[in-house]
């Protein structure tokens, strides 16, 4: 059996060291890792798919790993196993944040049937970690049945989580500057679920209040793809207002897209949306390996830099290179 | 002379409508268009790199609109002439937000030394448009010196921004939750200036604590490569409280770091980043003009749309054609 083969045989047997391996293999950039981690992935595929995949998004602050936390325990309350993907936008120069907000998922961390993945988003295709849907599918093949993506609003994130998610929670605080101003018709076009944050003590009230102005906004706009209007709850993670609820509504609706066959026409789009994706990732590998673009690229970057060859002509010269097929295939 | 040498000339004369023409030019993804896109901006080079280019973030709601018209009227009262390249993070299916925000920028969208220019940010390469950095240098050819980048927070885009910039400066507003909690080192070390909006009537107090938490904050964070600190400031749109200050703060930034050398290796730097950029765009176009793959592809797309083909299995499909080099090269 080789070593792969172990992996993936200890990660279906619901090892969690082998889970956090394969995620660090699908997130490794070099040429040997692709090819193992798209076995792996591959794999893993026939036993993926039966999960519930959510999108957890908002602006930062808003308590999205608070919130994460206590809806995480819930559903291992419904006899759930939950894996959290938390897609963290920090630094490239220094990785990290100022606080370490994993840390905010407090019972989720030490629940067995939890697990918990934070993965630096950095890199040329936006918010999302390049590697997320296949993170997604080795947690769900190593037995998780509840997959929350965490990401950061507001913005190109949420496109990117929408292309992996059957559902989308938004989560929106009381308070943070206008409501609606801010609120691209995008976002609120992917959230199904758009729950406001911290509605306990005297922010209850303008939580309330938030929630009624937002739920006028939206009748405004033209009516969604799916015929759904979009649920808006109140939530507290202090004292567990609305947490019940919300988990409640979000199973709901889960069961109600995949029993109308949504769930899965959203994935076969996804499918093909991924299959775009994992070609220019191809693409991208082919070229940081080409020995003659290797060879060129530095005197050339020196020329751009010193102002006496313009990108574009630089960049001509490159795939004019890369296209002669002179350097070794995949 | 040719119909590009004519729009060069147009633009240079200060003719708005050849400016936004050049735009619209530099925004196709036609492959015709594309080369006339790459020739204009080689054109316009030698006449760019005098201006100011500042990135301006924040979250929905802050005020970013509103704080950039206060400030780019006190930059025009300077002599300066501005150009506000705004990427608007919206839906990729509406393309759109609620309340056009854009029109916040009153004062600036009927002043004639002003050029604002909206644009979707739609595209794999994130949260900045693809073509930002080129309409950069259109911008300057057509006499704009003080140009203007305004981008949604937080994650990506900043440091896509970051990347053709001089300075940034990140709008924040006091009371949008927990003001350090979601703040990721990345954004605090790309930011110059830190401006606090809304700093007027009740507010105003609230504005100054935040400010000086913050402060406190940062003083624990290990100096930034520039060894700067960052400035904080309050600022009022409405009662123009700050503008002045943060205006001259900006633009002695920007006289200190071109005497330094700073802004020309800084710029250096980024046209490196550029060159990498222009490889990967032009890759993609190959890609999508290559008679092979586009033969191909949609029947693979249906494989992997049902599932009996793995997106990998079907990208490596690709890519192999792809190297084979029987599609016309560009």
């Amino acid at each position: 059996m080789d070593v792969d083969e172990e992996l993936f045989q200890a990660l279906r047997s619901g090892d969690r060291g082998a889970l956090a391996r394969s995620i660090t293999l699908i997130e490794s950039e070099r040429i040997a890792d692709r090819q193992r981690a798209h076995a792996l992935v591959a794999r893993c595929l026939p036993w993926s798919g039966r999960s519930l995949r959510l999108g957890v998004t908002g602006i930062p602050g808003v308590g999205k790993s608070t919130l994460i936390d206590v809806l995480g325990m819930w559903s291992i309350q419904q006899g759930h196993r939950v894996a959290v993907l938390a897609i963290d936008p920090s630094s490239v120069r220094t990785g990290g944040s100022i606080l370490g907000d994993k840390t905010r998922m407090e019972r989720l961390a030490v629940n067995d049937a939890a697990f918990i993945r934070p993965t630096a988003a950095a890199g040329n295709l936006g918010g999302v970690a390049r590697h997320t849907r296949e993170a997604v599918i080795v947690c769900e093949a190593a037995g998780y049945d509840r997959i929350i993506i965490e990401t950061v609003g507001t913005g190109q994130s949420e496109l990117d989580v929408d292309r992996m998610t059957d559902l989308n929670l938004l989560l929106m605080i009381a308070g943070a500057g206008d409501e609606l101003q801010g609120i691209k018709r995008g976002i609120m076009e992917s959230a199904d679920l758009i729950a406001f944050t911290k509605a306990e003590g005297e922010a209850e009230a303008r939580a309330k209040q938030a929630a009624s102005d937002l739920r006028n906004a939206l009748s405004l706009l033209p009516k969604r793809p799916s015929g759904r209007e979009a649920g808006i709850l109140l939530t507290s993670a202090i004292t567990g207002v609305g947490v019940e609820a919300l988990g409640t509504r979000i199973e709901a609706m889960y069961q109600e897209d995949r029993a109308s066959g949504q769930v899965d026409e959203r994935r076969r789009d996804q499918s093909a949306h991924w299959l775009d994706q994992a070609i220019i990732m191809g693409l991208q590998a082919q070229l940081q390996h080409h020995a003659g673009v290797n060879a060129l690229l530095p005197a050339l970057r020196e020329a751009v830099r010193s102002g006496s060859v313009s990108p574009f002509a630089a960049a001509d010269e490159v795939l004019a290179l890369f296209r002669k097929g002179d350097g070794p295939l995949l």
